[in-house]
């Protein structure tokens, strides 16, 4: 085995959309784990939006990714040196190691994962964070009743996806909203959504809205909302007395640098959206999943045996090496990716 | 009696803050009751912030005043005809009579009023909709706990004292914000908050926001919106994570015409009212008091008793005579009121 590893670091803020200059690929030798540590060789690294956000210095739910400092996310790999007994070496760990070959953490930190219960990937997706957020957004703060509508963007990928299936299992309408044609037939045929719109056919907030109403003939009751931007713009009027949004995430306006910026959105503004919160006695929640890992066991014994039977489906994305992670993580923050954005890393 | 009422009219909509031209007095039959209604003489009319959104043909919650027709309000009077066992001669009755010296309802759209468990007044104000809208939107949405620190606006108002006196019940460190100096010692030697600022001495959301961390230096946990517009924009950076914000009002934004104005707003943009309740986890909770009258029975037996024993205190404003409602109305939506307003009708 080598001594020497390999990660990712930010060599320098964005300016709206990252660049692969932004990112830079080092060598650094491999840690040792200290008392109640873990080494893990890293299988499979995690690209989810959010990451976008730790590139910038504005004040959010965590510290900023300082320049020169490794690109923080999940990953799940093998144990190959422990001092604490509660992992071995060949168990499957999964933790932030951020975007590395190889990772130390805390033995407490991390979370054991049954190779022969599901692909070790799933631990990054329907089983991991995203479809954590999916489940406890919805049925949390959405609180879907049988009989109602739900929009959700980003339908395809791996939070969207989640939410669709599940709200379709309360018996509630489900439309997505996605990128292209051939997302559409993904969300409509392989997650079963009743509709799905391809927004990059709509190029007003009004030209989406007019289509939302054909799909949605009782107006929309939950929006879960990932993307803001267009989509929150055509969605907002449509809501019914009493909707709720679920906000954990607002992908469309990452790249407009933070506070104040107004990201080229079609004309929502302020007022217009606490006028609508207002009248139709909406309840928006904003939440991260982070603050709700206490829900894991609960959610995994419910959708885990759903996954397994075929139930809920799931949709991964692998880049090889993580050499490409820069530019898979480019390619997710403007869509070009299908399903649970993954790099195989090992 | 003579068979002569006085009402008054939308004579057209207001473009902007509504100016004497857009109402006209009139004289008109006094109607007649149907089986089951009753006909009111009013004492006392109630005007509200809420009346703004009735004059423009905006979405609300609820139908526009047409023009020509009476303006909407809650009014409390005498009954001196009744169609119904529920009312007789001489009783007193609040109900939705409008801007007018009479008026006729069914019996069980009113409320009766017993003057001697109270003023005949507070029905339309401290034990009323305003005051259950302060009481229900704090205690429901706003969540308050002991040790945390609330913000309300138009604090010396019927809504903002109500939660204003409320919350300090509960415990936590109360700061108003209110027009003027007089209206800030008001709150404060009277309604007992532990701080008020005047927004008129800030000219913008960010000479206020300074001024609101020293007020609160542990930062914002319930912020009551009852205004939006510069107070919104300077505590929105303020809120606690998990803050909660119960919204029941925009009076800032109310002349702005509606959906898509921006009301010449500071600066406060939609994606940056969306980060805030994402990246703070925000709970927000827009609401109309007209959905939640059956708490009402529940409100008047907590806070009819701490009226009584002066725990809870209330201001009026009272201007005479119904020809005089529109000026009293222009002056409100500009903070010319001390306290809940009224007009003398009878």
């Amino acid at each position: 085995m080598s001594d020497k590893m390999k990660r990712i670091v930010l060599a320098s803020r964005p300016d709206g959309a990252p660049k692969p200059e932004n990112f830079r690929l080092e060598e650094a030798d491999i840690p040792t784990p200290g008392e109640g540590e873990v080494l893990v060789r890293v299988h499979y690294m995690s690209l989810d939006p959010y990451m976008r956000g730790r590139m910038d210095d504005a004040k959010s739910y965590a510290q900023p990714v300082p320049i020169g400092g490794v690109m923080e996310g999940g990953s799940v790999g093998e144990v190959i040196q422990s001092n604490d007994p509660s992992f071995k070496p060949g168990d499957f760990a999964m933790g932030g190691f951020g975007w590395a070959t190889h990772g130390v953490a805390p033995a407490k930190a991390l979370r054991k994962v049954d190779p022969a219960q599901a692909p070790i990937t799933t631990s990054l997706g329907v089983l991991g964070m995203p479809g954590l957020t999916g489940w406890h957004g919805l049925t949390e703060y959405g609180r879907p009743k049988k009989g109602e509508t739900l929009v959700v963007a980003a339908a395809t990928g791996p939070v969207g996806s989640m939410v669709g299936q599940i709200a379709r299992l309360h018996g509630l309408r489900v439309v997505g909203i996605a990128g292209g044609e051939e997302k559409c037939k993904l969300a409509k045929d392989k997650f079963g959504f009743d509709d799905c719109l391809d927004h990059r056919a709509y190029e007003t907030a009004s030209d989406l809205r007019r289509a939302l109403k054909d799909a949605c003939p009782d107006g929309i009751d939950i929006y879960f909302e990932n993307v803001g931007g267009k989509v929150l713009e055509a969605v907002l009027p449509m809501m019914n007395n009493h909707g709720r949004i679920p906000v954990c995430g607002m992908i469309a306006w990452y790249n407009a640098g933070g506070l104040g910026a107004n990201a080229g959105d079609g004309g929502l503004t302020a007022p217009a959206l606490w006028r609508n919160i207002l009248v139709k006695f909406l309840s928006v929640n904003g939440f991260i999943i982070s603050n709700h890992w206490d829900r894991l066991p609960e959610f995994v014994k419910e959708v885990a045996p759903k996954i397994a039977d075929g139930t809920i489906k799931y949709e991964e994305d692998v880049t090889e090496g993580l050499e490409n992670a820069p530019q898979a993580f480019i390619d997710l923050l403007t869509g070009g990716n299908h399903g649970k954005a993954l790099v195989k890393v090992f």
